[in-house]
């Protein structure tokens, strides 16, 4: 089918790029992390909650995708920590060369965590590399438990899976260890962190865990 | 840029196909929806309300779209209601192919309302007309209400918006009122519903106002 072929050679370019970022990412010895969900799921509450925790003890910087607005970058941006934002009007995923042109506008800063911020959508950005060390998938608890079977993708290719808005398992339809049970038949190496921006649940051990893959 | 040349052709491509598909769903008389949200918003909740509401007045007919499983054909299978599953495979929106293809499964029957239930994803299936007479946005409370801002293309294109989970709504950070407005300020002319599958509210008002397109 012509579609495929031709998203091979997009992802075959974009594969280059990413190998790019990744290695000027490793020498100036930044750990970064994509992150991956559904709109909606809690991404930037999860970026400004550890943005939060980690500030004073971890240099940080953030690159925002959106396919529309700027109300991300500007959330972020009230914890004084420096950020980018990506509009990619219309397209679905953010690319490795957005992740390459963007950081040049974070390139004078010392960063020791830059955390990218991918579109809401569960489907294409797990295709795209875009040079992170680790895919992080966010999945909250009003999505279902079926989710990591429906999207396999991004739980195949993720480092850790955090199940967000805990606090509302009481009014929902959803079973979070039957939703840790299928991330687990699809990624068994996941790492996983249930997690509230509303109720704090769970950040430290998720930063924790950030922080200690930042030094390792 | 490379890739936007060859996405026009994949959609001149779709469009046509989309064309026969609904000059064929015209002349059978059939009034067709192709439902869009994001993963867990609600979509297969409503389908089910939907038919069960509906199912005894109006002869319906289901297209389920997933990445993967069959999972959402087996839900709406229990309502004894024809339904054919499309697995895509990865791929992160359904084509008017798929489309046309899986209907000749349905075609043997008498058919009023055909349901197209998209692949979970709130940007992607925006761009791709698979011949339908309406497309309809599915959106959650625990989304946000910033969110029709944020994903502008499908609200834009779309007939009706149905604010699902309205349930939550006490224990979530959306406000309905701002979520209307928003979707408004991006389509003035769509048709509002809030509904909750949990509760039962507002399915009625869909449902009525489904009917009036079918007899229309």
């Amino acid at each position: 089918m012509a579609v495929i072929t031709i998203e091979r050679k997009v992802l075959e370019k974009n594969d280059a790029i990413a190998a790019a970022n990744r290695e000027k990412f490793s020498r100036r010895k930044i750990f970064s992390i994509n992150l991956l969900s559904s709109p909606g799921s809690g991404k930037t509450s999860l970026v400004e909650k550890t943005v939060e925790a980690l500030k004073d003890r971890v240099k940080i910087a953030v690159i925002e995708g959106d396919v529309q607005t700027d109300l991300d970058a500007r959330r972020v941006g009230e914890f004084d920590v420096p950020v980018v934002q990506i509009v990619t009007n219309g397209s679905c995923h953010l690319e490795a060369n957005l992740v390459r042109d963007s950081f040049t506008q974070l390139a004078e800063n010392d960063i020791q965590l830059l955390i990218i911020e991918n579109v809401g959508n569960l489907v294409c950005p797990a295709a795209y590399d875009l040079g992170e060390d680790a895919k992080v998938v966010i999945l909250s608890t009003t999505e279902g438990d079926d989710k990591p079977l429906k999207y396999p993708a991004a739980f195949r290719r993720a480092s850790a899976l955090i199940i967000n808005k805990m606090d509302l398992v009481p009014y929902v339809n959803c079973d979070p260890e039957i939703m840790k049970k299928n991330a687990l038949r699809i990624n068994p190496d996941l790492n996983i962190f249930t997690t509230s921006c509303t109720t704090g649940e769970g950040i430290d051990q998720w930063c924790n865990f950030l922080q200690s893959q930042i030094n390792s």
